[in-house]
């Protein structure tokens, strides 16, 4: 283990991180709120600690193996997590410590679950940190990095983009790391920029269409307003409803779409299915939801808004679907667990593990039926080689085991159980809202602090995709 | 596809299923109920239709491969449930056919779930027939008649056995499919007298210790009272609980103790984690219930009762858990899906199942972190194989899908969603209550006849273990 190297990384890691601060702190000096000085403890503290990380434990030896990767990636995001609480903190905008540091990881894990009961008592600057974190979560911290400076040597950084980037093909476009990096966040940044003037020509004031754009673009789900975003016209509403769906799609889908190879990007299965499940769900939602509305077209435009909002995990709400008939309520459940496509800012179990887990099952039982034949699992047209299906496979026992264990513990809180399950769900996923307690009217404010920490650990292991923070209980790596 | 094989078969299965229904005929003639001509009804159109099936494809050749052995499992346990709806409903004690199917197919699939309300309104006779197809589904109907006639040529008697066997160790534990039949058939019928002999000794009538006895050995769980088991003594409760518990062993366990391998029999590592999990979870829900009880003892009973039924996938209740904290239903949930040791007559994913999939998990971190040594998963000390590990990751991806699915299908019903998903837990893992609506107070009724069809299925497909009934869907075997 290159321990030298997994510090060194998070003193960067940190110092980016009081840089990305800066924008909060001269909000808070341009409508003089007063916070000033929590923002400048804050951002003082965090660049202190990362330059005394980085100065202390300069390595001479860069080289990087996907231990190190792993081990960096969930190191980095929980101190990203305990030092992004500092703001929320010192501004006393959030009293307690356990709180801030749940909502900043809900921030950066992109999910969107709030203990906050009243968001709009925040003062704009704090609210504006708020946002940002799902902006930078959503592509990545180190992926940021990675598109500036070289971090690693050699194939290294490859292993901390594994480890970060969402879904299991890991999205490098182009031979070198740097170049994949940039390319990502280039798109990111074009689609968001698109967004705000979207909602900007909609109307809305600028700080919250930069707000609810980081939310979106990020797939995360804090907003500004108490009602998320029913109060906003139907116009940003839709807007909204296409970015996020956007926002769920592989971005190497765009990355092909840009080099003109439109027939190899229409290809893509997952983005087909994504689609297809989109669309039905919010069909039969439709239909389901449709008597508690006084026209079809806004049974469709909540239906549509609310399933591409969980799916893509983003968690806006424009409706209580807590009060859907449970037809929908199950329907929502399980486009939860879903998600979105691999490789996309989007959380969840993923829409390709879930058509690769659906073609296994059937292969499964064909083996049963023919024993002495051998079935394939294919995705996009290519054998699904044993070694891959085998890591999807272990991939599920423990995400299934994660969820079953963190419901358990939660439990002991004495919420009741829909509420424990859409919790860990939620979470889990980086969805943001669950059912009953947590649903789109509630919030976790009332769980305690060691459910809260529980549900952190499960943001961070669903926006890492398990196995960074899983390896952290592996007992070869403390050796 | 050998058809006429089949249809043999299951015209067997059904003449016996005739002869089986004798006892509860007699009862009704003794008690002069006035039921007899609905039993005579029944038997003789059980009967008929199963000669004429048998005697119009008696077949040449009696040769069968893998998939004529989970086609006729499948088959056959379907009609055998249809079939067995008659009694109850040629008597009118259940008016409605599609309900009688229900309690029948939740009776010989061990289940317990009962769409009766008031179960003492029942006739003996009937009550008898009802406990009496737990005892039946317990240890199986074809391994049933292979110990007393070979049905197949040559080796095919095997993958009758081994689809209609639980747990994926198929157990041949000689090397005659016959004799196996026959041991397992012996040990069920030694433990089931036993415990008739224990509970009369406890002063109870001979009629609810038989129908008791039934439903403990098929690990069934329909009883003779409304409110189950919570009227008997505290010895019987006791007696009732350590059998429960004994029933969910693996009975390959009894036959190395038979042999008086000793040790070879506690070398096994699937019963030795279902009793610790068993231990753990009584012991944790007793300190979680305490405050409501007047005794430790109490407590400690109706903990260890429970946690017995529920993981044995008995069903049978002394208290109505649903009304415990949290904490405690949440374990009764995991409980459940854990379920009992493969090769007993539990249902649930089974304890073996289980600890693969933990080890399976562990090994993908292993494998994430150390991509180039090779990892594997053990159990007993022997090495899990490829096509064995990936069999067991297919099963439990067919299980989740036909969890998720089953529970989209069944809120449309409008039950919450905690009934919703612990009905479908309960039925597919052949438990009974579940939580809510469906709780150990609770019953089926409710549900529509579409939705009680669904669970018919989940039921079968939980007793049969999934792949006999999944091959249906198969495109192949209608070719």
């Amino acid at each position: 283990m290159n321990k030298r190297m997994i510090v060194y990384i998070t003193g960067i890691l940190m110092i980016i991180e009081a840089i990305l601060m800066l924008p909060s702190a001269v909000i808070s000096l341009m409508e003089s709120d007063g916070l000033i000085m929590g923002f400048a403890k804050a951002i003082g503290l965090t660049a202190g600690a990362g330059a005394l990380c980085a100065y202390l434990s300069r390595p001479k030896n860069t080289t990087i193996y996907a231990r190190e990767g792993l081990v960096t990636v969930s190191v980095g995001w929980i101190v990203l997590s305990l030092m992004g609480a500092l703001p929320f903190w010192f501004t006393r905008q959030i009293p307690r410590y356990v709180d801030a540091f749940f909502e900043t990881a809900s921030g950066f894990t992109t999910t969107g679950a709030s203990i906050l009961t009243n968001v709009e008592a925040l003062s704009r600057s704090v609210l504006f940190w708020r946002s940002f974190t799902h902006w930078i979560g959503g592509m990545g911290v180190l992926v940021f990095i990675m598109a500036v400076v070289p971090l690693a040597a050699g194939g290294g950084n490859i292993h901390l983009m594994k480890a970060e980037s969402p879904g299991f093909e890991a999205s490098k476009l182009v031979p070198r790391t740097g170049s994949t990096a940039k390319i990502l966040y280039l798109i990111y940044l074009g689609m968001t920029v698109t967004l705000v003037i979207l909602l900007r020509a909609g109307g809305m004031d600028l700080f919250s269409a930069l707000c609810l754009s980081f939310g979106t673009a990020g797939t995360g789900g804090f907003g500004v307003l108490n009602d998320s975003i029913g109060s906003y016209s139907n116009y940003c509403k839709i807007v909204i409803t296409v970015f996020m769906t956007l926002f769920g799609v592989n971005f190497s889908f765009y990355y092909l779409l840009l080099k003109g190879r439109v027939r190899d990007a229409l290809r893509n299965e997952e983005v087909r299915w994504y689609l297809i499940i989109y669309t039905a769900f919010s069909l039969i939602i439709t239909f389901s939801i449709i008597g508690r509305y006084s026209s079809f077209g806004g049974a469709l435009l909540d239906s549509f808004f609310q399933v591409s909002s969980v799916m893509t995990t983003t968690g806006y709400s424009t409706a209580n679907f807590d009060l859907w008939p449970e037809l929908s309520k199950s329907l929502m459940v399980l486009a939860m667990c879903i998600g979105a496509c691999a490789g996309s800012t989007g959380g969840g179990f993923k829409v390709s593990r879930v058509i690769v887990l659906f073609k296994y099952a059937c292969v499964t039982v064909q083996d049963a039926l023919f024993p002495n034949r051998v079935h394939r699992v294919k995705l996009n047209g290519r054998n699904i080689d044993d070694p891959l299906l085998r890591s999807i496979g272990g991939y599920f026992a423990l995400y299934v085991l994660i969820l079953l264990l963190s419901v358990v513990v939660i439990s002991a809180d004495g919420y009741d159980f829909t509420t424990n399950v859409t919790a860990v769900v939620a979470t889990l996923n980086n969805i943001g809202p669950g059912l009953n307690a947590v649903g789109a009217a509630g919030n976790y404010s009332g769980y305690g602090a060691f459910s809260k920490l529980v549900l952190c650990f499960d943001m961070i292991a669903g926006r890492l995709e398990l196995l960074p923070m899983m390896v952290l209980f592996s007992r070869r790596i403390w050796k």
